[in-house]
């Protein structure tokens, strides 16, 4: 195989290497995934089957539910089995295709690991990417699983009328930068935690959040009863732990409380502890709901539609951090649970080698 | 004052005491309230003005939510005032009326507190009570906060389908024994969470559950696991607690809890603390809504046409608790929260003294 792909934005057009790279996951993560956990192996590029394609990996998704992912503990998936390449989205080209769905040439987005090629059903295939229409990277971040969860979480669970307070933690990150847009767009009050002055500016400056609050300073628990001194209606929460405890105490009877990650809380093995919540839930009236957002994956068209809107009138904005290189993927990972990364996580190995 | 009020079902026909016996809240309530924080003192029957009623108080209601009532802490509604009649619930009768909404002679289930007599305004009273359709009692139970708590909060935010697991603690309680036999008569399987042998009996022979639990039982934990092996649906939860954090770890995906109570927790202050759950909220979906009956005044209705209904055709039965005397009162709320109570606690003062 040493195909030249045609041109298309963001397509490579040199040759293709002649073997895949695979990062296998070796050992079951405690806590944050550490680069130790994986192993970078070479192997043969897969073989094609009937009603299957060759995909070409150009960007691959770092996401922070990859950690439940690798994890063995109660999760929504079943764990990445130890020796086997880490599950992963990416977005990829199809170089080769033994099925009509997935043309040659054409890019999509989809479970395509951590590793350069892989041999796909059309089923692995979340949503196609059009490089006409988008960047390609745009499709693993605010056309992907982040700006699809931000869209259906808080306009589904949280349901924000306009004048509502909304709060959202990790309020700079790949899906918390968004949902504070989104909340903005639709009328909301909106108010950010996040981790430094310099993210604080981002949520305020470029992220369109009224109020941004370092979660890290020491006078966190102040602030946050400052600034939240008329009641939050809908918490956006990514991060559990003391900053959802302390939240949830400023709920307004009726307030809808959103859980989308629990990044905050390095462990769930043992199980730790925290303030109980549930005298909170019931004075309050709250409802507490999760989000996974592979449950809504018949909704797309929708989001989609209107999440290009929200981009083509220039209301929705987003930054990617991107590094190049396959080697980069782990302590990308590891990175991004101490917020290390400066908008969506990617990683680019679409060059040649 | 010191008429003879026209017979009915319950409603005396002896003459009434002419001065008014009042429970006063003395102290703050540390955790259980304890006849301590109460002081019974007499007084002068209040008088009459324009657009209000005197009542005559027959039955004073028990219930747990009085506890937070008390308390000075976070809770839906204003704390009692100390020097003031303790806030309660309780079925009268009008002796004498200068409104045309409350006749003499009728029956009423409202805030009439722990007393014998009270002077209220028709924005007092929650329900008419009719002797010729139910024994008087019934209004403060079945007929009550505990039905309407039941009916709603189980078919609004519950919601069980046919043949879906619903899971309840406090099982034989005034509400948990009549929400277990609405979800069977839904078409549900339920299993109740109880604290003896002889409730489990009670909720198995007469409150039409499928299987009890002794959450008192040093095998509880296997014994959950055992009944709920197949995921639980509904949570309806009365208690909080350790039986809560233990209960949502059998939930299935897209489960809904319903926090209708926290009897299990005696002390908000300092915040207790104990599993942290927002992982269980977020991997198993579940929909975690709090609940408090004075929010859904307005859908009464509704309610007690089903209610009845169901109470006309056999199939809601209930069980009451019925001491004499107003001094049994505050020993008597005591009591509700270590579940020596036998049905739903009542106070009969309907006596001559």
């Amino acid at each position: 195989l040493n195909l030249m792909i045609d041109s298309e934005r963001g397509i490579p057009k040199h040759s293709l290497p002649s073997d895949n790279r695979q990062w296998l996951l070796v050992s079951r993560p405690i806590g944050i995934p550490q680069p130790s956990d994986y192993e970078l192996v070479r192997g043969p590029i897969p073989a094609l089957e009937d009603g299957t394609a060759l995909i070409r990996n150009l960007y691959l998704s770092i996401d922070p539910a990859q950690r439940g992912w690798a994890a063995s503990g109660t999760n929504y998936s079943t764990p990445v089995m130890l020796g086997t390449p880490m599950r992963a989205l990416a977005v990829g080209v199809v170089v080769e295709s033994r099925t009509p769905l997935l043309p040659p040439g054409s890019c999509h987005y989809g479970w395509f690991e951590w590793q350069d090629y892989c041999v796909v059903a059309p089923d692995r295939v979340l949503s196609r990417a059009d490089p006409e229409r988008a960047p390609l990277s745009a499709y693993a971040g605010v056309l992907g699983i982040n700006g699809w969860t931000a869209y259906l979480a808080l306009l589904r669970l949280g349901a924000p009328k306009a004048s509502e307070t909304v709060l959202v933690s990790t309020a700079a990150g790949a899906v918390g930068s968004l949902v504070g847009q989104m909340a903005r767009n639709l009328g909301a009050r909106t108010i950010g935690l996040t981790s430094s002055r310099e993210k604080m500016d981002l949520c305020t400056g470029r992220f369109g959040y009224q109020f941004a609050i370092d979660y890290r300073s020491t006078d966190f628990a102040a602030k946050l009863a400052q600034t939240c001194f008329d009641g939050v209606d809908v918490y956006f929460d990514n991060t559990g732990g003391t900053i959802l405890d302390m939240a949830l105490r400023h709920m307004r009877v009726g307030g809808r409380v959103v859980q989308c990650g629990t990044a905050a809380v390095d462990r769930w093995d043992p199980p730790p502890t925290g303030l109980r919540n549930e005298r909170e839930v019931l004075t309050r009236r709250l409802t507490w709901r999760g989000f996974v957002i592979f449950d809504h994956l018949s909704e797309l068209s929708e989001v989609m539609t209107n999440l290009q809107r929200w981009l083509d009138a220039g209301k929705l904005v987003y930054d990617e951090d991107i590094s190049a290189g396959i080697e980069a993927a782990p302590a990308a990972l590891t990175g991004i649970y101490s917020g290390v990364n400066r908008g969506k996580r990617l990683i680019w190995i679409g060059d040649g080698r």
